[in-house]
């Protein structure tokens, strides 16, 4: 089964289907050490794998805790991150001790920021229990809370000690949260892999037998962009294809569009204008749209130019008076594109 | 007038009167650049500096806000921090802008680690105006805030982009926090330099000519440390000298106790035991005790063994079952002796 090594500034492993769920306490016990575990989860995924991952870090030696959040992307604030981080203190861990995220992209955002602060930085294993946290919150260190001004606002940087991806854990995520994480997976393939892309066109189910490896090879993609550039100065923007029109999606919906689905939408807007300006093929958009029409996502929005441009103005990638938007040339290549914002207003009329 | 020249895992300049209160923007503007600048600072020091430290950042051509919380250790919270995150939020500051930490210790830390996070990271100048956060908390890049569980669980390694040290600031300060922060100078030459623990038993005071290379020397000594073991598994535990038994004492106290004055009272008590324990020589606690009484700080405690040594067991660097004592050999030598908790006990009714 697929194993990812990412040697970030701290080196470690995503096992995908490499280890189970139960297997997460021996895998802290050899990547983390310690003798104290905090297992951080929410309110949708303790209730089918708290039990199990808590008996495998006793097993494993651990004297064990856990703290339970509500689910939703409404946790994700620093209330929720300082009662993690009271959790961590009343279960008396040490800087050597661990924290143990079980959840989707929420919770390994939340409890990685916890641990990455928890006494300026205890070791933290990720266990992704969605299709979304697996290809993307638990690669590349990125962890944070959203303020009441945006998502995202404040976090850390911080490489996990080792993420378990247990497919099987999948079968308990609903239709809609795998078919947002599949939008991610589009991603990766658009931006970096033209065989990924056509594997997505023929439309992913859990129950593939290739699950795992196509979640290694997004993984992989990820990993190579992250180690070539860990602080999102250069190429890991590629991986916000899509991101820029699709996160003033999401805020102007108040966060009723999901992120994944959000993101497809994103970049067959954004691949449209892209070919319209002549800076991508024309069969870029072409199959974008095709695949988001065949697998129920949405091509285009209800937004206006106005509302568009506005929302996307307070994303944080934009420098100043220049938009950098990403863009796909062909699928499975990838460039930034830095825009000024009268071009950048523009492109979004000509997505439209 | 001295700098040092910190090298730690991003380089900076720590400014001792080479700079001023005044020069705060165009320092920032060399060293951390961005178009928008965030002055934290709290209720005391507000009053004295920060419109001369607005006027220096908007003439380096800075768009300038503040955020002013209340002055005080039990300002140093998640709460405070996240008020300064949401103010750098609301003053749109990015990735490349700059938050001046202007204040004591406290400020320095919260702004601190406010910087460290916002946007998972963006530039901070500190401008320490206390004598304890210029020999300490400004070199190091330790920022932190409290939990109710513990001082400083929650913060992050994390270094200024410059730090402005204004000996004149100084003159605003009381005489109170003044001799607590002679109390960490004092720390600095018992555990690294003889000659610098014979200046302090001379007794200082703000209008010394040599209290900048005073300073500079603590500093250095810092540095030295800092730069050698920057995540803290080695000789940067020399700078808790005097303070497993300080941060006892402050604890018991609720607080009322000073830091500074706690770690003199620390030092005598710790050297006083390791010389019963033939681990240092006799003159070690003589010298720390006549310097001690000779400035006015207490040379041993009203709480007991029993307090004191629950009271330290909850200290961050416990190591499971051993407490790693710093002790001083002799004036300006310094090493960490680790003890058994059985071993620890002995060592605090020996001093008492």
């Amino acid at each position: 089964m697929p194993t990812v090594s990412v040697h970030a500034s701290q080196p470690y492993e995503v096992l995908i289907d490499d280890r189970t769920i139960d297997d997460v306490g021996a895998v802290a016990r050899q990547t983390a050490g310690g003798t104290r575990a905090l297992v951080i989860s929410d309110s949708h995924v303790a209730p089918h794998y708290l039990a199990r991952v808590r008996t495998s870090l006793t097993d494993a030696g651990y004297q064990v805790a856990d703290h339970v959040f509500p689910a939703g992307e409404e946790s994700k604030t620093l209330a929720t991150y300082g009662a993690c981080l009271e959790a961590a203190a009343r279960a008396q861990l040490g800087r050597g001790d661990v924290v143990v995220a079980l959840g989707g992209g929420v919770v390994g955002d939340v409890a990685g920021f916890a641990a990455a602060t928890y006494m300026r930085g205890c070791h933290c294993v990720q266990v992704p229990t969605s299709l979304l946290a697996m290809v993307d919150s638990s690669v590349g260190g990125k962890t944070a809370v959203d303020l009441p001004q945006g998502k995202n606002l404040a976090g850390a940087f911080f490489q996990p000690s080792a993420v378990v991806a247990d497919t099987r854990a999948l079968d308990t995520l609903s239709d809609a949260f795998f078919k947002d994480g599949a939008g991610e997976v589009a991603k990766y393939g658009a931006i970096a892999d033209e065989g990924l892309f056509a594997r997505l066109e023929r439309g992913l189910s859990r129950s593939d037998a290739d699950l795992p490896a196509v979640i290694a090879r997004c993984v992989e993609i990820k990993r190579d962009l992250v180690e070539a550039d860990e602080r999102e100065a250069g190429v890991r923007r590629y991986l916000n294809f899509g991101h820029t029109l699709g996160h003033a999606i999401e805020r102007l919906s108040g966060f009723t569009e999901s992120h994944g689905c959000a993101v497809v939408t994103g970049m067959c807007l954004i691949s449209r204008a892209a070919a319209a300006m002549g800076r991508c093929e024309a069969v870029v958009p072409q199959r974008i749209d095709a695949f988001a029409r065949t697998h129920g996502y949405a091509t285009t929005t209800r937004y206006s130019a106005d509302d568009l441009y506005r929302a996307a103005l307070s994303d944080k990638k934009r420098q100043g008076d220049t938009m950098p938007v990403v863009v796909a040339p062909a699928i499975g290549r990838c460039e930034v594109v830095p825009l000024s914002l009268p071009d950048f207003r523009t492109w979004i009329e000509r997505a439209l």
